[in-house]
């Protein structure tokens, strides 16, 4: 027996998941990168379709910038056009991989003047949160070597921690940095920040404000994440997620497409571990790339998975979990787990989004909507954005 | 005790490693391509790069074209070029990934129309086989879907054979197909041709000038590729390599690079089930991205590893260890390999080459000759080649 | 919307997926095998347990058997205790992988004696199939190496492809071969038949009565299982599926414990090949260890699984997809496939089963009938049935 | 140009690599444990084996004991049978794998009684540690769940932190505590150690006297394993390492057999990070199964391997190296680095050995030593030493 849905409502209405900024723009592979019509050709552009995701889905009230990508002249205002299409700016994201400098490393470069602009690139970022209200620097380094002997691992880590320690010192009190690890590409021998520990290791070394960014396609073929969650929350260091699926490797597909269960082991071991806490320091944020599929209900697909699989979630009868548990029923325990993950939340959550004046079926909403049309219509010229710009 | 390098030089004589003309281009990954001084512009130039290695190693003397990446008015003008620079035109490989018809397929695609696209490029690609004297053509394919559900993987794999029947019928008596297969990416859920079976399944069904196309780096992590090397041997259908390595995905690094072991196994079963014959049907080939590192002696860094593991490989005492197999004697056996692998064939090999005129350290021979200087010098303006173009 | 129940009761009733002897006896990893009160110790006794599952899903009306795990004097008189308990003797499995002979290899082996030793033993296997009127002879051989070298990859190949056709030319005219693959384990260097290329390359060269047998944990990480089904399927050479499942290597847990959206996937591809059709050539059966839950109700949770999978998949609505296919419509299409294997079967399929006089519930009428604690009483004594006897 | 041989030999001359008693025990899968002729029947048996290794190579000084495997009733008694042979006892292994009160978990069961044993069981070995005047207690811990659901992530990590405070507390001072991680295997759905990052994380609670040990067979496919061996040293962590190989999962075989040069980079970090310095906390062991070959030849094969590889690396012409590193010179740096990989160091280890008064080829000394007919001959009846006794 699951629990009930009215008792799990008030949890699912605090839910907010940050959206990207890129994630609305042009992405590809190293073959190709294929446009579409209405894609956005500025940072104002991206908003306005992030804003239409959480006025259909009132669970992406936040958009991640990445700069240099999202540069303006002016925050404060970006700020209000942000704030007059009813989301606000969240995580700032560096860029320390497409400046013809950093070919051999940014953050951990041997050459200190490059490692200099690196540092100072991420004083820039810490400078546009101050102006945005962000709370967060998040930092995924490119940094790595194809070629066993090209570079001193050692070496790197230990400039890489140097470099951390002064982008840390300039933090304000209520921002913090969260390290993201990745285990290959776009290097392919070696990554300088390719698994949990080491991130763990270097923000331990830092201190309070810095912490751990888990994005769910950034493991090793077969790596259990769900004890990582764990282990990273019963740590006090979980500060981040990206979410997005993976069938091989940074795939950056739609989160839950690729296998929805392990998203429910995930969730489930974030409920577990207070995660889903109103005092808990984990940002939940989606890390994307449709590059065959529709963008803007790419990303409501992707809420909405997000959505539901918490509610599968948030129905396990833990109580009974942990009987079974403590009882050694090998096959009972797992039978509560699948109980709730088999639960059709659908038509519960449909009815509950209407009663709170959302869409009961936001995918058909937007479909209805016309935005798509409006946008295709309306953004002709310019250059569409894409990670190159 | 493994054989003399006397006995084993007139195979190595033999040795021919055809180089890709892309390799002189530039490349990258979805996150950035670093440009490098010197970089050729066009096919005439990638040809005088391609024919600079081949004077300095005497083992590449073909060079594969990529159309549309070299494509020219007049390609027995082209065959002239490569003919005054000392080599030859190889390998045509076609291109049915970056056309934006080709989203959601091309060869297997549900629209007659872009499939027959698709179809006729191929048939001009044989063209330019016609005009270039080339033997091969190669098709890797980049179709696939990114979601479960996107595509009919049934359907798509019937086009494809429908597909290749047409292109096949096209070829002249003295011409191939070979038909690559690889695990993933571009495509993330499903890719038309991931595996040798599927590629062995294919041109079985074609005939005898149908065959499989290995790339060393198209496979599952852990999949015992000397295994595939023999059994299509065996099989009679191994029509050709692309030599690369990788430690994660498609990483297209310098051939031996990652894992040198796993370059002599695999050279032990060409050599074992006679791939090094003279009327052997195998083609060898490099595919190399040289992302952070020069392309020249990118190039001959690669050949020189193939070459090298080829000599460990030929020196292996056979006699014995087929003696030591049938014994059970397992470490005896093991012993006999890894005798030749540890065998430092390089002193030998510098002999051998002066003795042919040829330098006794190629890498060096480049570094001392100028050449990448002159070009740094030359090649200025117009648009470096690379993959895009 | 999906397709609706009535609809697609009639394609689950006909459903049945035979069960492995050996998953009632005792089973483990090299560093423990646990002991459970009831256990068989007989073939006779694990008739009776699987005799349970059948009578209370009515989905399992065939035991295979092991040999020689499974031998008996009197195969006739075994054929009656079978059908006294309402169930089929049904695949047989021959065994290469025990005798100390067998240590360097049994089909593959130089040493012609121990080569014949193991062809004999399949004739004799095969003796037993004419006993037990079973229709196929599985074959799953542990043949391989464990460093590079022990043995000749092409030489074993050769005898592997005579040894086999020596026993296919001993089986009856309504008797099949079923040769099936393994990607790794026991043996981890190279493996004798490892992939499905093999095992298709040797069962094509044998003729009609040899088919590919796919066991779902036999793949490398990552492979994508429902392509090997639909390519098989379309090859016209599937012959079984040993279903299971897995995180790491071959597992062998529950099907549909790991990923259930695979297993869903993979039964999708059953269904688009006709592979449910009544003459479908396609034998489904389990292959699993009940290492640290109970076996009895762990076969009972597999079936269901397998029933409830094959339930979600029938009610994909076919039409709508393929519309979405061919318009390209990825999210679209991926979302019918989605909204099914999100539908909670579960009521309909209990109050279907009580419709049947099945119980609504086996996993709780398993539970309540006493079964359990019956034979954990009556089977005292004597030696617990293992891979080991 | 790589070092000089003389110059490195005093390095050479100090190294120590512990031998597992067990290896010279039978071993096998869950299929087969093969028997051998000479196989130990008790820990002396194992260590006079053990010490041959020794004597021939002057490698291996120290063995490791198991408990219960070697339990005695004296160990003073032991130590003495050991000095006797011209070795030492080492590290002390604990196992609590293999007693039925382990099945669902021991150092985190949810049983406070049987946690106790688990613990109580570490208290003896520490005992033993005291009699055998050994260093380091060694614990590799099999707990973990086979499904999802079975059991509670986070309060089994948080069990097994308490119970890992208990024991610590009971090491004397210059006693030391290692923790080995691993990926998967005994359990195959979450195991409780399972990377390197949970186990940094559960020693550095502990305290100094608590350090990671590293198996080199224990990764996710594709692991950068050198990198956590900077990462470790870097940390002060880095307590011991078990060498083996793999190709697929745990595959314990001959260090060095399966990838030499991912052996040669390893020890190139541990190099780096002075891993090989008299003071260094690094203890070196193998852990192995010789389930196919020679167990004696099997474990002077890998501790030659670990030499002649250690004598490669430091070959190395590091000060070439870093310049070529600073310089961006990726071939160049790459090239210093295989330059001494591809050096043939076995010439002049042979003579340095000869020098020291040992054979210039172990692996024929012993062939020709007569030991193995003395052993086989010898060690007639009783049980045959392997994992179950």
């Amino acid at each position: 027996m699951t629990t009930s849905f009215t008792s799990i409502a008030p949890q699912l209405e605090a839910q907010a998941i940050e959206l990207p900024s890129w994630a609305f723009g042009n992405s590809g592979t190293r073959f190709k990168v294929f446009g579409t019509p209405g894609t956005p050709r500025t940072i104002q552009e991206k908003l306005a379709d992030a804003a239409k995701v959480n006025e259909l889905t009132a669970l992406a009230p936040k958009v991640a910038l990445h700069i240099p990508w999202d540069k303006v002249d002016d925050y404060q205002a970006l700020r209000g056009v942000a704030a007059d299409l009813g989301v606000e700016l969240g995580t700032v994201n560096s860029n320390t991989f497409q400046n013809d400098d950093y070919k051999f490393g940014s953050l951990t470069h041997t050459d200190s003047a490059i490692r200099q602009q690196a540092i100072d690139h991420h004083f820039e970022c810490i400078d546009v949160m101050d102006a945005t209200g962000s709370q967060d620097l998040k930092i995924w380094l490119a940094d790595g070597t194809n070629y066993p002997g090209q570079g001193d691992l050692r070496g790197r880590q230990d400039r890489l921690a140097d470099s951390l320690e002064q982008i840390y010192a300039r933090l304000g009190d209520d921002q913090r940095m969260v390290l993201e690890y990745k285990f290959f590409e776009p290097a392919f021998y070696h990554t300088d920040v390719p698994d949990w520990g080491t991130s763990y290791a270097q923000v331990t070394a830092l201190g309070d404000k810095a912490m751990v960014c888990l994005d769910t396609g950034h493991h090793a073929p077969g790596t259990n994440i769900e004890f990582i969650v764990m282990q990273l929350l019963r740590l006090g260091k979980l500060g981040s997620f990206d979410f997005n699926s993976r069938f091989y490797a940074d795939d950056d597909l739609i989160v839950g497409a690729a296998d929805p269960f392990q998203l429910f082991r995930i969730l489930y071991e974030v409920n577990r571990g207070r995660g889903f806490d109103a005092d808990s320091p984990v940002a939940f944020m989606l890390d994307q790339c449709h590059n065959v599929e529709d963008k803007i209900p790419g990303q409501i697909r992707s809420v909405l998975n997000v959505q539901e699989m918490t509610a599968r979630v948030l129905l396990v009868d833990t109580v009974a979990l942990t009987a079974a548990q403590n009882a050694g029923d090998v096959l009972g325990a797992n039978s509560i787990l699948m109980d709730a993950f088999y639960t059709d939340v659908r038509p519960d959550l449909a009815a509950w989004r209407e009663s709170r004046g959302l869409p009961a079926d936001p995918m058909a909403a937007y479909a209805a909507s016309g935005y798509q049309q409006e946008i295709a219509a309306a953004r002709v010229g310019g250059q569409q954005a894409s990670w190159g710009a």
